[in-house]
């Protein structure tokens, strides 16, 4: 390839083949589908033998499959075989109960049921008429997890019955909750600052603890903040690495100072790093003074706020302007779905309508619906709304904090474990399903070598197949991150974890020791 | 609820249930994806009797099914019934073959085994080494669509073999394709520029033609563009609503003499209004005395470019920065899925790459692998390549090319129709599946009488159930839209819809008549 020849003879590569072709018979349908079915049936009880880390070069697919696309149809079992022989043994397993890396993508029956069917009605709820059931199901589903976190009525969605005066929207990933936000904070500012256009955007300035996910600085780029007011505030370890709100005060008012317009702030309820806790009601408080915008980023911990013993993570966030979490990340609802919540509509909406001609309609101009469009990035959507609404719907309150809870209690079993062993130490407390834990310096040690023993015992770890660990550095220390929450995993798992922790330490340090 | 009340008590509503809870439990699995299955099987079988568009009015779902989250769990059948009862018939049912309206969203029996399978395993394949297998996937797919669309090497991903020197990137939406391409170019505008931080920014502009999706302007704002900036060039029949280069000439020059920066230029292939066509070689030459970006968007008329007789809609992509087309739209690949490709992926991750701890891996510092999240606005991400292969593998290029034909060939057979008919007008030339029409004004019928009943036809087909169609505004002229390729569509459901539309057409007009 790589030639410009578009004449029609250069397509005869592609061939061409007689009869009608329809890509929803009926029989395929259900031929194809119960053969996902049964990959998926074997491929959950595999899972657990297969190597959570695949041993794969950069490239390795192009040697499996061909380099063109295929001229002519072939049976759909041609593409399963090849799924089976190419595509999984180069996968990294995150459905593996050995997965303990980065945040754990949680699933469950009820959500890839619910999954499915949005594939196959693949209905696009950009406005209410273009689909008033996927809209009012993703509000309704809002409203319920809304309900479950004991969300202020102020983030609640506008309805008929006029309950709340906020809402919300399911969007892809919590970087586009960011952005979104982002964006109608900066509008904001820049109408309060009396600025023409954006000639004040040199002026505005956000802020975040250096915790925050490096995608709110990202997103902070993309909305067109100056790089040089983008405050990332360093944290320590005598708030466990969370933001200090009299620091970010003094911050805030030195930009003032300076002439600069606090515009956003980015809360964290449990960073990606090591599951720090921004104090929400706190940063409320500080932002009110200069009248910028709160942002709650609780991605993975907000999930665990379902539970009254973990709600207090929350306290204070009637006092914010918007907060997001995902349930992709462990409130099993397969990816993607990021549910975000605004305390006033209008906020998003004065940023990001668009009216074009062809999706004029009534009950648009009637203004008593809501177009989901107006609340995100794109205009097209999938019906993500009916996979959150199954998994409430089937597993009900109980089963879902049962959830968390069989997740925190194996995650604090670990960390008993690691804190029984003098070789390891816990590195900062462990406030959910997350331990960060390290080989502790041992006599003669420096720290580069605590490092690097970390560094090679993770190594080791994920060569095995056998579990997946990250890393990150916290204090400046290379610490090991062993997320507990896969949703085929099981005590056993987090159990024989340890054992190979332990083994392969002993031979870290049985080398070290002989050399 | 709205109480802010957090204590453990005011959780009791919510129960509690005993025994351990597996939600990707194997018999569960199963049993509910089979139970999706037999939905979605009775689904296609019955949706062509349901109404297109529901007689619903707004915030009817929460009167069918309960305000608050279940307390504890329900069978999996609970969910299905009220699927069945309170969602579907709310539904607008973009999967009917009587969906005419805006563009159709394609689907097949291989996209959702794809999609399923994707689900399932929920994998999140943000870096390489995140999983090695999803990222090639999506690289091989982007490679091969590439290849059907004859577009040049200089946009095929970087290789082992070498092969490419650009790359590409499945993401959500065309909006989120623009909105990444927009902030590269900025950037590298702002760079070029010598401007400190985003200083420069008010002195950039950026072009499109006022028949451009709304979603580039939305963009634009988003990536803090100056709306006095956002150049909507007007067009108008002469060029069949497509901009005109030399309009874009004079324009881009005046603004240079005003002392602004040209950055960006949006080039439409197949409009959502009527399917114009920007001349794409024509802009790109413009747009090179500029140095300014030129990004294609074909995110509708893309798909047909896979034939030979569509190709030279795309002639002089070689000569632009990037080009994106969604699948989702007409190659029959479920939502969501937009491809996006450059012809410099480090244009793109200069401005989109992120380097945290936690993700910091051998692969990526090695350079030699690609990491998706570096070309996108978020970092988590759906396994999309996996459905797109999927759909290539198993119908190959000639069903694609079928599938595209056949649509083209019911949407000239309505365009006769309606030409055969002297009561209506073809209003713009048919370029692919939409016909663009309206009744004609008749004798001492004024233009607003004659979109008054253009307003009331489309008004009455719509409420019929039998057919959905939307509109738009061409030339100040109000115009019914007809697109075909809903994938359950057949010849007959098309010709239905024009003996229902000539039907009402006669009742409107012997209504006036005897008025």
């Amino acid at each position: 390839m790589g030639s410009l020849d578009t004449t029609p003879a250069a397509y005869s590569a592609f061939g061409d083949e007689a009869g009608s072709f329809q890509p929803l018979n009926p029989e395929d349908v259900r031929s194809y589908l119960h053969k996902a079915v049964d990959f998926i049936s074997d491929y959950y009880k595999s899972v657990e033998s297969l190597p959570v880390l695949p041993d794969v070069k950069p490239g390795y697919l192009q040697c499996e499959l061909q380099a063109a696309p295929p001229a002519s149809s072939a049976p759909f079992d041609v593409a399963m075989k090849e799924l089976r022989a190419a595509i999984v043994p180069g996968m990294t397993h995150w459905a593996s109960p050995n997965f303990f890396a980065f945040f754990p993508s949680t699933n469950s029956a009820a959500a890839i049921a619910g999954d499915l069917i949005a594939s196959a009605m693949n209905t696009v709820g950009f406005t209410w008429q273009a689909n008033p059931a996927a809209t009012e199901m993703e509000v309704l589903a809002l409203d319920w997890l809304a309900q479950l976190l004991r969300l202020p009525a102020s983030f609640m969605n506008r309805t008929a019955a006029g309950r709340g005066t906020g809402g919300g929207v399911i969007l892809g990933t919590t970087s586009e909750a960011m952005l979104v936000t982002l964006v109608a904070a900066r509008d904001a500012a820049l109408r309060r600052s009396g600025s023409e256009g954006v000639s004040g955007l040199p002026r505005l300035a956000v802020y975040a603890a250096d915790q925050t996910h490096s995608t709110f600085f990202k997103a902070c780029r993309l909305a067109g903040f100056d790089p040089a007011n983008i405050r990332s505030i360093p944290t320590g370890p005598e708030t466990d690495y969370a933001l200090d709100p009299s620091k970010l005060l003094e911050i805030m008012q030195a930009d003032v100072d300076a002439g600069l317009v606090p515009t956003y702030i980015c809360a964290t309820v449990g960073t990606t790093s090591s599951n720090a806790v921004d104090p929400v009601g706190a940063i409320a408080d500080v932002a009110a003074v200069f009248n910028a915008w709160v942002h709650v980023d609780a991605a993975y911990a907000g999930s665990a706020c379902i539970c009254p013993e973990f709600r207090h993570h929350l306290a204070g966030v009637e006092r914010v302007d918007s907060i997001s979490m995902s349930p992709h990340k462990w409130l099993m609802t397969c990816l993607d779905c990021t549910c975000l919540w605004v305390r006033d509509t209008h906020r998003l909406t004065d940023s990001l309508e668009t009216n074009p001609e062809y999706l004029k309609n009534d009950a648009s101009e009637s203004g008593i619906v809501t177009d989901l469009k107006d609340m995100q990035v794109g205009v097209g959507r999938r019906f993500r709304g009916l996979k959150l609404w199954m998994v409430m719907r089937t597993y009900g309150a109980a089963k879902l904090q049962e959830h968390i809870r069989s997740d925190v209690a194996m995650a604090k079993m670990f960390e008993d474990n690691v804190r029984s062993d003098d070789r390891f130490e816990v590195v900062v407390p462990r406030n959910f399903a997350l331990v960060c834990f390290r080989i502790k310096p041992s006599r003669g040690m420096t720290e580069e070598d605590a490092d690097e023993a970390n560094r090679e015992l993770m190594e080791r770890l994920n060569r095995t197949g056998k579990a997946y660990l990250a890393h990150t550095v916290v204090g400046g220390k290379f610490v090991l991150r062993l997320a507990v929450g896969s949703s085929l995993q099981e005590e056993r798992h987090v159990r024989s974890a340890w054992e190979l922790i332990k083994k392969t330490t002993a031979e870290i340090k049985g080398e070290v020791d002989t050399e």
